[in-house]
């Protein structure tokens, strides 16, 4: 149920997509739907969490670890973020394009954007480690790494050629080490 | 009119807005809309038109220009496709956005996707040249390329830090030279 009604938000927009859309495409009736969940709502906070609850788990693993420099656990999390993107295309689709018009998408911008600061910060200590070059602002370099990665939720397709890992090592490889032939 | 028309269709969504809420933005009746444009179709074609005209320009010259290797090409088009971006952002943001529900979208998806295919035609020319890196596939840098490019409509702000040249230098740096200080 949950993933029909994010394949729906997504297709229509959530704000413009009801209970009975939802009950019609499962073929069962509105009650049956409230017997699960309480409201439009809720569902909507399910799916959001679903993929805020993955990314929150790759961001605080490359954030808690110390054993490793930071443009080490950068370049894990951005190869880890891809994956969770592409494991989790619409419940991240549907978190992109949050606009705020809800005390649960107010909630999930929140979260996102405590996500967006970890990898802000994350991004100045790989350049105050001296592993970055010094001629991008931090702040951009966070901006085109992670704009780069969201993409992927335009045109990714999971029947496509390219497997999540191999997406993956192309992200990483293409951000840090450049697509020139050296 | 144009302008708050493109604002209005970005905030709403197209399907949602009507011309009743543009003259209501305007302050003006519908009848003073309808003396300029036939339909809210029309607004919709001239400002995807305005996007579409300017970087089929862009495309345009790097395709045409057979007096520099592709990769120089390229690299001018990712450069000069930010500067559109940045200084036509609401029409491309509304170009991005469109899902083909008339005859108008499936008319700009057509043209976008000429677009595409000139710039995956350019990478694939660059990689043949030799100048990038072979272990990643043409059209996986294509996509990731153009989605580095594009993911800047959900967050470059005109009043930011960043001039239109400082974020187009940015892109194509990190994009073929890559992140890592050398």
């Amino acid at each position: 149920m949950l993933r029909t009604a994010v394949t729906l938000f997504n297709r229509k927009g959530y704000d413009a997509t009801s209970i009975g859309d939802l009950a019609a495409e499962l073929g069962v009736t509105k009650s049956a739907i409230y017997h699960h969940v309480a409201s439009k709502e809720e569902l909507l906070r399910l799916a959001l969490d679903d993929a805020l609850d993955e990314l929150t788990q790759v961001v605080s693993a490359a954030v808690g670890d110390d054993g490793t420099s930071a443009h080490d656990r950068l370049r894990e999390v951005v190869r880890r973020s891809v994956e969770v993107l592409v494991a989790h295309q619409p419940a991240v689709t549907l978190l992109l394009r949050v606009r705020g018009n809800t005390p649960v998408e107010v909630e999930a911008l929140k979260r996102r954007r405590w996500l967006d600061d970890q990898l802000a910060d994350l991004v100045r200590a790989a350049a105050a480690e001296g592993a970055l070059r010094a001629d991008i602002a931090p702040d951009l370099v966070s901006r085109l790494l992670f704009g780069m990665v969201n993409s992927l939720i335009e045109w990714y397709r999971p029947q496509g050629t390219h497997a999540p890992a191999t997406l993956a090592e192309a992200v990483t490889t293409m951000a840090f080490d450049g697509l020139l032939r050296r």
